[in-house]
């Protein structure tokens, strides 16, 4: 079992990654700006779910996962940065562009999370994950029904991601690096599209025609 | 049943959506560069499949299917941009960059559509789609097992084209305007990842959860 900061972990996304987590047996922290809010999560989802300031709930983590909208990105980074030491930090930033958010409007820099290595700096372990995964889904119990694309420049962080996501039922794919997170990212306006032209309640993906092979942390 | 083109009708994916479309019993013209060589894939395809030059291939056509190496997009368009009419072009451009095929490399533009576009000029009926379905499979009998996203800023040619791909027996998504191609067109780079990674033979994806709804052609 792993120990994981959940930064942002007062919103949608965060709380219900927060309640899979503690309920796959991980020791989980809430991290929020107030810790105060942080701590309405944590009792909400019990199981000793503990709650601190994001700077403070990220303190000798396994995992930092950062839950968070893409305008509030560069300064959560700036704030857990000189505090995550070697655990792995996973960004699940989408950059959606407010009304337009059914409108794939990436980052000059490619992606989000391109421009949260940029934050972080090249010393920290960084992967990105859980872009198209409907957080109303993961909240209620049962099948998510959504493949998890996970990109990292790191192949054995990646792999560590991916033990993680599975320890928590969920199918989890190595997707290359970093920079390939643009189409994980891209794809959740589609899915919002798609979820209003279809009268979809979370639609999600899945990958067919996989092979039987593993072992992600071994490719490039 | 429509008169198309396939303009690059002589690479996999252009041969293998030709045999598909002349099944469905639609009247197709393969274009290519060289008639010569067009006339070669027509014949191996058969059922009165026609054969022209590029230029003249799409002339009085229903939809004008533009399959083409990214390099080879500006100039295809080029010579066909005179021709096509009130066609409706469906541009099935994914901008890998070789020898990184399996690494996200998105256009200046945001993604291949808008290139197309900025190509085409502004009268020309434009859509975007066939980013993700494997040529092999397409061109092999039976179930692709993988939706086709379809991406326009005009929802009427969307429509239209949606219609003819699901004459073709697979399902076709209206997934938002011509910027939102940027998600398909990275995908395929995960795809080929995913080929690699886990020994797949084809990866595709299917959107799950959809609602029942239809008439995407009403939809913005």
């Amino acid at each position: 079992m792993s120990k994981i900061a959940v930064v942002g972990g007062t919103g949608h996304l965060g709380a219900a990654l927060a309640k899979r987590l503690v309920g796959a047996g991980h020791d989980v922290v809430i991290g929020s700006r107030s810790a105060a809010s942080a701590q309405v999560v944590a009792e909400e989802i019990g199981g000793g779910t503990g709650f601190a300031a994001n700077a403070e709930a990220v303190r000798d983590c396994d995992f930092v996962l950062v839950t968070v909208p893409y305008g509030a990105q560069a300064g959560t980074l700036a704030e857990i940065r000189g505090e995550v030491g070697s655990a792995i930090v996973i960004d699940a930033t989408v950059p959606l562009v407010p009304p337009k958010v059914m409108r794939v409007q990436l980052p000059a820099a490619g992606c989000a999370a391109l421009e949260a290595r940029a934050h972080l700096g090249p010393d920290v372990r960084l992967v990105s994950a859980f872009h198209n995964v409907a957080a109303h889904r993961l909240a209620a119990d049962g099948d998510v029904d959504c493949d998890v694309l996970v990109f990292s420049d790191d192949a054995d962080a990646r792999a560590q991601v991916i033990a993680l996501i599975e320890s928590m039922g969920m199918q989890a794919l190595a997707a290359g690096s970093l920079a390939n997170s643009a189409a994980a990212e891209a794809l959740t306006s589609i899915l919002i599209f798609l979820n209003k032209t279809y009268k979809a309640d979370g639609a999600g993906i899945r990958f067919t025609r996989l092979g039987t092979a593993t072992a992600p942390a071994a490719q490039g």
